[in-house]
């Protein structure tokens, strides 16, 4: 599903980051004046960080790796000793000094997730932006608004188009909100580690900002080793952003459908042995993710409130494949939205005919408040009885002599705000609700 | 487990402000200058809507209602045909004029969360300044700190008390972002029906925020109708702050262990049938709230990404029940959560002698730094073997003659930055997390 | 959604079937000879027990007990002292003699599940039933059968609705295997109390079969305090129910959509504003409970796996709220799919014409077969491409020249097993799986 | 977590198993007369198949396969690309003859999920047998029974370990009911293009049966591509194992606390920094699972209630890497499970310490039964105040002359059925629930 969009999310990638974020508490010794220069050179130099967040796991044996990660439960123990074996013994001591895995897995998850809410966040705003070129180009062209499946009264198509990019704006918005802080706080959460280390209380508490700089993450007001909300905060947007796709895709997913037709993906879908087929394929893609997301981010917010103790039994450790899987399927769901979005083909005549299915019916609503006046509810039901054309029975009614019967039944003269909706201009007196949303 | 608490949840409470909620339309028509001011005045009369956002269920046969929501879906139909029976015929067009029934669920949802989230909000803010005095009061009591159930190095009571406030505190945050917007968009979410009523986009488009000022409610920028989040931003913050207050439960449980006893609920919690029982009650049932929330808030996400057409067929459906258990158990959690720290008794001789459990090994951390280079891995890990005093171990250690073996087995000089941190000042440099987090 | 359905689920009914299994445990008592066989009669007699399960709560106050279960965290103590209050001094102490507040619980809420279990496998059979004659009604009448929204190959109607019925008649299998054991534990799990009371481990060994016999539960093997799967596998059977309704009433929303129109809900559904809709209303109920329930489910599992100690801190009292939910839930949903399956409108002349919408392209993997030995997959590519007529195209054909092309197109000749799985044979050789599963 | 345990799981052994069930239809082809004798003897030879159930993937370029699959949205399309290339001209055509990709897919995921639930249930049916060696060689020794944290009345270690069995038991069973048919139905459910290739209705009606047995699957009464219970009834059983394993796993990181150290884990745990600590690792990691496991179960049943049409557009392919997931953690989560079983440490000298904690007051139940009636309520809560030995203040109480006071303090003296739930004795006249249970 997210194949070719989640290098971010392969255990190389994370191997590496975990590397980074090693490195990086020495930079942080250095810059709080704990380690010598020297220490954080060489160390960068034998492991590739470069200005552009790389790290190299030459000389790391993985599969070793994995294999001993069992035993302590995580893969950082392991790993300090594989990297201690690759520094000279002058530095050595600085590798790890002081953090516990909690603070490296919780550090290198943070750079994960920032990299991948990156790319995600891009592809949704891609998406919200050719939603609204679709709002805008079909602003006037009138589609069936549909409720419970049926037809209920007309919209356009640049409306509908306009709801998706809400949705996805919206998500932006939430994405871009979001907080990585750095986690630097020792076995107990205390820092009593960093004290002793450095020597000075000052020294240690300046530690973990400068830990988080030398990864570009924000700097930790204080551990968040069992206040979790740094993880959930992050699941909640990134669900938030595949639901905002998932509305997208179901409603291209029923408009694609052979009896609607009104939309089809512009690119795959197709099926060489029923070559009449124009799969809603990156939709159903779409669709698959926004069915698993939400019970995903669930199980972040049950790892957060089960955060007993100072390190959980359990909580902890199904923080880790669960995000991770989470920003895979953001990261890829966003990709295929942006594409589908991208190459989406409307048909506005089939939007237009599909409207008239019900013979005028669709503006009932509207037929109604003129017509039950001049003939009653009774008559009024009888009229609208059946599916044949409306346009002959009404001009057959005495009491509607004098009205527009054309005008009165075109489905474009009836849709009420949907054209300012889809052009994007939001209610008079309204915006308080998306605007104070916005600066939070 | 709210009951007390839930009043706001009631069907009594849902049912007025589903009837405010039509009086708030007829209010907003008589204000973009549709509707006779009379009707307004008229209309909340009849139904007592006052300042105080009351309103009167008086003469509606809720059985017969509820009765007959099943038929349509929903119960709006039913109130609509007895609210209109209540109404001197000269005005009853204006009741639900244009609505369509989603309108009125949907604002009468933001109506009931936006009290229920302020009821919320209150509770965890003030579980927050207990749990804050509980951390400046215990800051430099010591207390094991656990990981993976094990003692690991000391920190103190007051730390553990201001990482359960920063959790609350973070909570409030969002609960302060939260949006609730007024819905008011018509059966398909074009306002045709209002621009038709008022003969004018204009005044249309104005209504919208005419009818959430009536309510206090915040004006929607656009519909809502399929785009969910303001929903699923009000389920997220909801179990964010249910997680934190689990995350309180879980450490309240644990700490009220027989075999622990560092702290005890203060009230309640007793069993008739065994006296030597101390219950942590409402930890329990905040932890019972903790478990369940996370699973309602992904069936509002589920909802949201499933909200296909201009109304969807199941997923809409599915939100209403389920915010309201939410918005249940989240005004039912803070209360407990609010007076469980309120009344928390900690016992800092209990947990002093706690420390002590393992004859000094919960400083072994800072003996290996002190240790290792003197007598070498090995000796060292004879030396900590076994469960006995470490004292005199360290005395009769040749290479230790120099070293106050008091002071470095004393778990209150290996403390770090805990008592800071229970005081609340946040790191060196760090901030930037938080209060980019507060902003938003 | 179960409104009128769910009696079963109301307070007034868990209450007095609390009352019904406090006078159980009396009568278990007096069966194993420990109480004197006037106080079942007595106590029966003021609690109006009677052969038919009833159980009368006159003169409880249940506000009272409501306010005052949730210091004690449940409602059990509260009501033991209203009915003590009413039992005769003699046979008072009798009254939940030994017995914890956990043992009636679970009791009750067996009780309560047994009931709601068999109203909803007695609705979910009849929903079986109806699909099976929908099935053999119409086991030759085609129908599109739709592959990712897209028209795919020929189906018939029957050979869909016999899909229902599988996942329907299996659901009743799943339903059919559950047990509901009582649980007479006393407060650790170990019936001390009851050998205290009896005087003998034989008597108190005995106890909780008799007890189950005067609920008609099923006799425990041993004490379920903390091996939660006899609610697992309640709520795991009840979702699979609701998951067999939601794909049944997927399928009918998507049928009754306005442009595809093969069936529609024979009742309910209207709308007065917009006439022309024809409202799937019980699908979309249906719907909206098959999106909560795998949630519930979710949660029933989580308690279980939390269940540590002999009663845990939270994990027990989310299950009751829960269970009661899901088959409150259960029971609606059965009750709306039989009766939408008993007066479901098929369309079969639509569903015929549907068909047709591809112009014969709806057997292209048939034609692939036959033309592409004689004219290539380039030509035959070509011969697809576009929507019009095939007919003309392949009466054109040289190659084509022998073949029948009426009969090559006609989806009536290529349906397969259909009819035949419509008419609920099953495969030749097959039968292993259901037939094993019907035995478990 | 599942590290070593998860071969099954590997891409590696899905991409065998698929290239397996594509010639195992091969091989149905040739049993049902369709396909001559040769073309499954060369197929077999070129991909290696052999009675192991072994499949050679050498010659499959497995990186462009998963490259090519996301634009169909699922890699059987170039998987069949692939094989085709590696088979002579001759029986080229047989390869995924008239199947659909479900059908490869859903067979497969069959075929690793029979395997991966063989490997489950072994090491659950170990784990349950380990349980029950701790329960039997501990029958006797006292244990403080807990709820809600609290020592409530004495139990045994062996009573506890019964729990545990009793837990994993039944989820032997229901593995054992499993069935894994195979999938067998065509592009619509129909098997239209078998009955095509076969030239018979009762051939085809004969394939699915065929093909089955080659895998060693059960054979399907009927397709299921739409009636998803065998997906969900899998992912019931294994949640349910985790569950059992879970609450075990529960326990024993509770009883290995540093204050209560009643239990320990035989190997791993030890944490180099802190030699203090003997974490409870493997209970950490089948925690771990257990909070993850009811999401995916959830995520199942929601695939399985809207599975709408023929195909859905979206919820069989969120099926797919849940369930495998779901495996996964099953697997991992029972190997721990035994193993930590196999190894557990007892300690029942501290157990039996523990249970004097609170001075006697674990037999208050027992106490106030023999005291109330000779001093009281009153006096009896006076007596019980307070945490020292009570023996010293009931040997003062003149009422209490007659009575033994060390055997009425004895907690050895008020265990119940404990011993004999240990030894695995049903209760007299029980069974019924889990005989019942065991058949299904």
């Amino acid at each position: 599903m997210s194949v070719g969009h989640d290098a971010l999310l392969s255990d190389g990638f994370v191997l590496s980051t975990m590397i980074r974020v090693e490195c990086a508490l020495v930079a942080a010794y250095v810059e709080v004046g704990a380690a010598p220069r020297g220490a954080r050179v060489e160390i960068d130099h034998v492991f590739g960080i470069d200005e552009k967040g790389g790290a190299s796991a030459r000389g790391i044996d993985v599969d070793a790796l994995v294999r001993n990660a069992v035993a302590g439960g995580n893969p950082v123990i392991p790993l300090v000793g594989a990297l201690k074996a690759q520094v000279p013994a002058e530095h050595r001591a600085w590798i790890h000094r002081g953090a516990t895995s909690q603070d490296i897995l919780d550090t290198a998850l943070m750079v994960v997730a920032r990299r991948a809410v990156e790319q995600t966040r891009r592809s949704v705003a891609n998406a919200a932006v050719w939603a609204r070129q679709l709002a805008t180009a079909h602003a006037d062209e009138v589609s069936a608004a549909r409720t419970l499946t049926q037809h209920a009264v007309p919209t356009t198509i640049g409306a509908r188009a306009a709801t998706w990019a809400r949705g996805l704006e919206r998500a932006v918005v939430r994405l871009d909100a979001l907080v990585f802080p750095a986690q630097l706080a020792g076995a107990g959460g205390t820092l009593a580690s960093f004290v002793e280390i450095t020597g000075s209380t000052d020294a240690a508490d300046a530690l973990p900002a400068a830990f988080a700089r030398a990864l570009e993450l924000d700097a930790p007001d204080a551990p968040w080793h069992v206040a979790r909300w740094p993880v959930t905060e992050i699941g909640d947007a990134l669900v938030q952003a595949i639901d905002a796709l998932g509305k997208m895709a179901a409603d291209v997913a029923t408009l694609s459908r052979t009896e609607i037709g009104e939309a089809s993906e512009g690119v795959g879908g197709g099926s060489s042995a029923m070559p009449q087929k124009q799969n809603p394929a990156e939709a159903v893609l779409i669709r698959s993710a926004a069915l698993r997301a939400p019970h995903l981010g669930a199980t972040l917010h049950l790892a957060s409130a089960l955060a007993v103790d100072e390190r959980p039994d359990g909580a902890w450790h199904s923080e880790w494949p669960t995000l991770r899987e989470l920003l895979r399927l953001a990261v890829g769901a966003s990709a295929h939205g942006s594409s589908l979005l991208a190459h989406l083909r409307v048909d506005a005549a089939v939007a237009a005919a599909t409207v008239g299915l019900t013979g005028g019916r669709i503006v009932s609503e509207r037929l109604r408040g003129v017509l039950v006046p001049l003939i009653g509810a009774e008559r009024f039901a009888a009229l609208l009885d059946g599916d044949d054309d409306l346009a002959p029975r009404l001009r057959a009614l005495p009491e509607a002599a004098g009205l527009d019967v054309d005008a009165l039944l075109d489905p474009a003269r009836y849709l009420g705000l949907a054209p300012r909706l889809a052009r994007g201009t939001g209610h008079a007196g309204g915006g308080t609700a998306q605007s104070r949303g916005v600066d939070a």
